[in-house]
């Protein structure tokens, strides 16, 4: 064993999920267990902490309070889109880096985020390697997009799939209680890759009476046509029409469709701004030209990544287990990797955590299978809920008071320099 | 005890809530165990599915899938929004009514709904009575907007309530985990009634780092230069803004403020359509007229009332209570009353049923008393909170299969002439 003694920080980046604090808690208590660790610190607000000296010191903090991070969601240290420049053209964040991470001696840098976040690591690992200070940095994958390369999943997505799922079950059954013609559009996140929206037909799968009618996702182009051609179809047959959508559906030109209510209208509202037309609401209505149903759109915005109240159990654990792997793989002796999530072959789901090359994750992103999709682009098969069922299971045991979530509130204390 | 032998019939009206079918299902199983009741029907759609001859004879469910009713949210018999002339004036749709009710003998007549539904319920049992057809016209309460006269408060409420805080709590924790600049406004359901708006205030009860900052209801005139000054005092100070703000808020004229973003500019979409605007995007850019923040608006549109996935334990017991309630009073001779929940006096939450009659809660609309609003009418005071906290209290043991939950799944068949 490759061993090294120093200070762990750790740093929250991009869009938050309803678990990606239980990857920073692994992380944190493992590395608070090991012998070779002085300190553990927390960035504020991911690499532009690190950039403005704003260290927290983890170990300041009560440890029952700490342990609730497994039930909290978005990024308790606070979280940027940050993107760091190429250090041979421009080396200024990265002196400043080299000097913090000199400063509280960190011997141990993770990251937790999608792939830029892995693009940033590799960066700042490649700029340290070369002035020679010892460090070893690791990714912890997280996105609710579940886009990231080498891995089976993202810890992050079973539990937005979960909260997708259990609410089209909701709407669905909401929408169809009127016997008045209805059409609704629920637009959910993904700007590249359908895997969300596609957890929409989870809903589907035990409740006849429920669930989207039609999905679109951004792998396979969308037309307007078509899209009326469905809707009418669904709707003259049973008199109402649940429409799933992702908010990246482009058309065969590649041109985003929410952009057709904006940028070709460049109405203002009464106040000189850009009004903010809702694809869901607009697809709604655009679907009743040649119908008199009621419409509705309803976007399910930052809802889906912070439900921490409907997080799976599964993605929870495992969401942990990454962060608590990549202590473990970095105190061993390795670096520059992204812990991944492997599924075992065979009917049982079992995942074990893997190791992926931080720059294989940096540049690729993934997308639905085209053969995971039905042929009119309209609906999804079965070899996508056996994927996505497995992820979704089980509710976790959730601290609450007063019949809300208790959430971890931390003190935030700045870090000093710990003494020589 | 005034014996009347005969059958049930049971209708669910209005919106749905995520336990008003726990409260069909108390009247329900409670009739079926009666020695006097011969059959148990649920109208189709409401008051629409007895001008239909749509009766579901629910005798013919399966009784384990029947009570999954209590944990599945939106009418599982449908609903509508259909009013009643007078009959004086037009008795044609009264006529059918006898008609339908003397057709399956139906002596008990339950309507779950709002105070429409009460007004509904007391026409039926006024012309019943003119025609001397015994029958015996209960209304169960029913709605999310907490806004009917003569009782402490309203199945659905509690349960709407707790999803109102949960989200507020966990969207007030994803709105500041960047530390560039947000303003985020969510609407919430409610014309007239700021109950489920206020709601929101049980967000920041136990979590400092979360929930609304402002919060304005209709009760209070709404003025848009105070908004702002309100939204760029807590902006300046934080660096963030969450507000809660209810689809009903009104100027001091009356005039909806929701109108001030549709119908002023009477602009139309690509298609021809009356553009949707969002309130709370809106109100959110307009706050940002003099920031240069990061704006957005949220709508809990539905979901607020379907997400039966958060219920109230509370809530969905005393759903369940009104029902048993109302075929118990029904059953021992009571008619033309609406059951209540009445809250004993004292530091410890205790709630009893009591009755109302029909009329009283038909021509009424409650509010949130002014003194319970702050002066400045953009927060709430702590005697709403003592009110509301009881009402959420409790996770229901709701039933789960893959991880999602487990719908009733009704067979809906058409009763069948009983034989003479």
């Amino acid at each position: 064993m490759n061993t090294l003694a120093g200070s762990v920080l750790i740093g929250q980046s991009g869009g938050p999920t309803s678990v990606i604090n239980a990857s920073a808690l692994g992380c944190i208590e493992t590395a608070m267990a090991s012998a070779n660790v002085t300190k553990v610190y927390g960035a504020a607000h991911g690499i532009k902490g690190i950039l403005d000296d704003k260290i927290y010191d983890l170990t300041m903090e009560d440890p029952d309070e700490l342990s609730l991070m497994r039930f909290t969601p978005s990024s308790v240290l606070g979280t940027c889109r940050y993107k760091l420049a190429d250090f041979l053209s421009d080396d200024t964040d990265y002196k400043q880096i080299l000097h913090i991470f000199t400063k509280y001696n960190i011997r141990y840098f993770f990251y937790n985020g999608g792939n830029d976040s892995m693009d940033t690591c590799s960066k700042i690992s490649s700029y340290l390697a070369l002035h020679n200070y010892e460090c070893r940095v690791m990714g912890i994958p997280k996105t609710i997009d579940n886009d990231l390369a080498c891995t089976d999943h993202c810890p992050g997505y079973g539990s937005a799939a979960k909260y997708i799922a259990t609410t089209l079950m909701e709407v669905g059954r909401d929408a169809k209680v009127y016997d008045t013609g209805s059409i609704t559009v629920v637009e959910i996140m993904g700007r590249n890759a359908g895997w969300l929206t596609a957890a929409s037909a989870l809903a589907r799968l035990q409740d006849k009476d429920s669930g989207p009618d039609l999905i679109y996702l951004p792998e396979v182009p969308f037309d307007m046509a078509d899209f009326l051609t469905d809707v009418s179809r669904v709707y003259n047959r049973q008199g109402d029409v649940l429409v799933a959508v992702s908010e990246g559906i482009k058309d065969k030109n590649n041109t985003f469709i929410s952009s057709y209510f904006t940028d070709s209208t460049k109405e203002k509202d009464a106040f000189g701004h850009s009004k903010m037309g809702g694809l869901a609401s607009n697809l709604a209505a655009f679907a009743n030209s040649k119908l008199k149903a009621k419409v509705r759109g309803i976007e399910l915005s930052l809802l889906q990544r912070c439900a921490a109240h409907l997080a799976s159990a599964t993605d929870a654990e495992e969401a942990y287990l990454a962060g608590k792997a990549a202590f473990e793989a970095a105190e061993s002796g390795i670096t520059d990797k992204m812990i991944t999530l492997m599924r075992e072959p065979g009917s049982v789901y079992i995942c074990k955590t893997g190791l992926a090359d931080l720059a294989d994750v940096a540049n690729a992103e993934k997308k639905i299978p085209r053969k995971w999709i039905n042929e009119a682009g309209n609906g999804i098969l079965q070899p996508f809920i056996e994927y996505s069922l497995p992820l979704i299971q089980g509710e976790p045991d959730r601290p609450m008071k007063n019949g809300l979530p208790r959430f971890a509130c931390l003190k935030r204390i700045q870090a000093s320099v710990p003494a020589e």
